[in-house]
């Protein structure tokens, strides 16, 4: 495509607290995540906030991760009931990240599970309506469990200086907030949940608003107080991510996939001590191994287009897998993507050929992370 | 916004069959459906794209209508436990406009519904993850059925010309498929289902394409046989749809709705003699009637900007309902909203004020569907 289309807006696209400070900040760039707005682009350009987010420290309007609440005398059981991640050992106050699998095994999506109580979760989730599948389970199944979206829309504070700007604004007790751990502060009178975590690995945290009528105050507070640090509008940055080997839900893992393709076979529970759905299934595919999994693969040539749908990746002479996602690496200086790749190829050093499709076939190498080179 | 913003493209974002000839004829802005591509608009105003669907013949890309399959003995079980409709009657053949509820009444989706066989149901559906309630549910109950995505993209011919081109293309016997009924066609040997239905008031057939490969195909013969009929790209067309009074998911209802709201009553069995989700929820508001309902209203001034959140309704000095989606009528020349409005306000002729985002309050008057002036 010579010009990228732009996005048509109405109500089902919903808004955030966070819209009307992003939209005076100047987005140019929306994707759709969970039928909410995700900011992906301001005036500088991807690289500057790529070299932005490793210095100082960025605002993301995140809220499109939304968070699906689990409450009730079941809801532990309906939790571990939809995840293959051992969860008895679970702390309140812990993030988990957890994959949620079908009965083939097939991941429905990747969140995030925050333990708020012993009967009391949130889903911080990927682009599915998680929603729909927890309350369809519990009704199906007639547990004693609540399933809604409360009004919580999380901000995410992310990059190096991060934790300063946290501290100035909620006080030092944020420093002692560990990673993957949530804690409560105060902002105007309310409770907010406040995590270290954020889908880069610059640090940061990720600030749980649940009021939305407060959403202007947030940011308005952070951006004030983030001025002598540089502050700057940010998102999700898929260069970082990806030389980072950050996978994304329906980029990298889709329903036709299971966790150990997606290499997270340390969140799969197979001793049959809990029983999760997909377990069977999973402990199956685990016996023979996977036959693909998520690799990295850097490759020659001019930065390469936007990948909108697979590219295919051969070697051999044969289809060996796919791209996933594709980036212009700032740190390698080279095409990088994230690729499914075929057991037989899948080793580091593997030569292969993507096909990119301007119809150029580019010289590659397997490679694995976390890149030793960035 | 002084500008519309672009959209972040990724896999994650899906193509469709169509997705290369539609980008070839220069779409120039799309919406995300069930994590989909479709398009909104191409080269010509929206305004010319309005006049030629009620003179000519549009091909839309309406692939993001994903068709959710269940199938096996519990298949009718299934259906009809997620819908309020009564379906002892429906026939295999038949497509059927149904709500699915959740046990509150509120709406999870408002698909079309196709019987293909006693046991094996396609839900086309609107935007959200049909396909995860139904699994949730299945699994949890433990019902004998299976629930898949299949490869299937209807492609939509829409306008006063498409019924001489579709039987140009396909055969006289196209002509014999009533309003909501379906049949087989055949296209390079292979079986499709066409039904005579669609997102516009001005008449036309959805093609069931059931092989992503054929893509090309079928909109490139489509195409050079409208030539005569002067087709052209074309999508659901906000202003056509307001002034038919047809109702969008996520607009006009989102699961804080219950399908009395949205004028849905005649699509409710209420007498006991089905079970559903939801049946005692509904009965209950049934009882008492709805508090609120979509309505028209017609308002003053120049084009109103778009309607990306509901704007305040106000009577008699009191907030009494909100916009959900707005347009600028070409047959009225004048705003058209459809709106959410309370039960005290909502009768025909109605005096309100309406608040749109520039700040201005400007008079309208509450109308009903249809609206006997288009």
């Amino acid at each position: 495509m010579s010009s990228i289309p732009d996005l048509a807006i109405s109500r089902r696209i919903r808004r955030t607290p966070f819209t009307e400070r992003v939209e005076k900040l100047g987005v140019k760039r929306y994707s759709i995540v969970n039928h909410t707005l995700l900011p992906k682009a301001f005036q500088r350009s991807i690289e500057d906030d790529y070299w932005h987010l490793r210095k100082h420290v960025q605002l993301w309007d995140v809220s499109c991760q939304r968070q699906v609440e689990i409450r009730g005398p079941d809801a532990a059981k309906l939790v571990q009931w939809m995840t293959p991640r051992d969860l008895r050992k679970a702390k309140i106050g812990q993030c988990l990240y957890i994959t949620l699998i079908d009965q083939n095994a097939g991941i429905i999506n990747d969140p995030i599970l925050l333990k708020l109580e012993e009967d009391h979760f949130w889903l911080s989730i990927a682009d599915s309506d998680v929603l729909l599948w927890a309350k369809g389970l519990s009704l199906g199944r007639g547990l004693d469990v609540t399933v809604n979206e409360p009004d919580v829309s999380p901000l995410a504070v992310q990059g190096p200086k991060a934790e300063i700007l946290m501290e100035k604004v909620f006080g030092p007790s944020v420093r002692k907030i560990g990673f993957f751990q949530f804690d409560t502060v105060d902002f105007n009178r309310n409770s907010l949940k406040v995590s270290r975590s954020g889908y880069s690995k610059q640090g940061g945290f990720e600030i749980y608003l649940n009021k939305s009528s407060l959403g202007n105050d947030l940011w308005d507070t952070l951006w004030e107080a983030g001025q002598e640090f540089n502050v700057a509008p940010g998102y999700p940055n898929l260069v970082e991510r990806v030389e980072g080997g950050l996978l994304s839900y329906g980029n990298e893992m889709t329903r036709s996939n299971n966790p150990f393709e997606c290499n997270l076979d340390q969140y799969c529970c197979l001793d049959g001590s809990i029983d999760y759905i997909g377990r069977e299934a999973l402990q199956r595919i685990s016996e023979n191994g996977p036959i693909q999994r998520i690799r990295g693969v850097i490759f020659e040539g001019e930065p390469a287009p936007v990948c909108a749908s697979p590219w295919p990746i051969i070697a051999n002479g044969k289809n060996v897998g796919h791209t996933t996602t594709v980036v212009w690496s700032l740190q390698l200086k080279a095409n990088l993507s994230l690729a499914m790749i075929e057991s037989e190829f899948w080793d580091a050093g593997q030569r292969v050929i993507v096909e990119t499709p301007d119809g150029i076939r580019r010289n590659g190498t397997v490679v694995e992370f976390p890149l030793s080179i960035i």
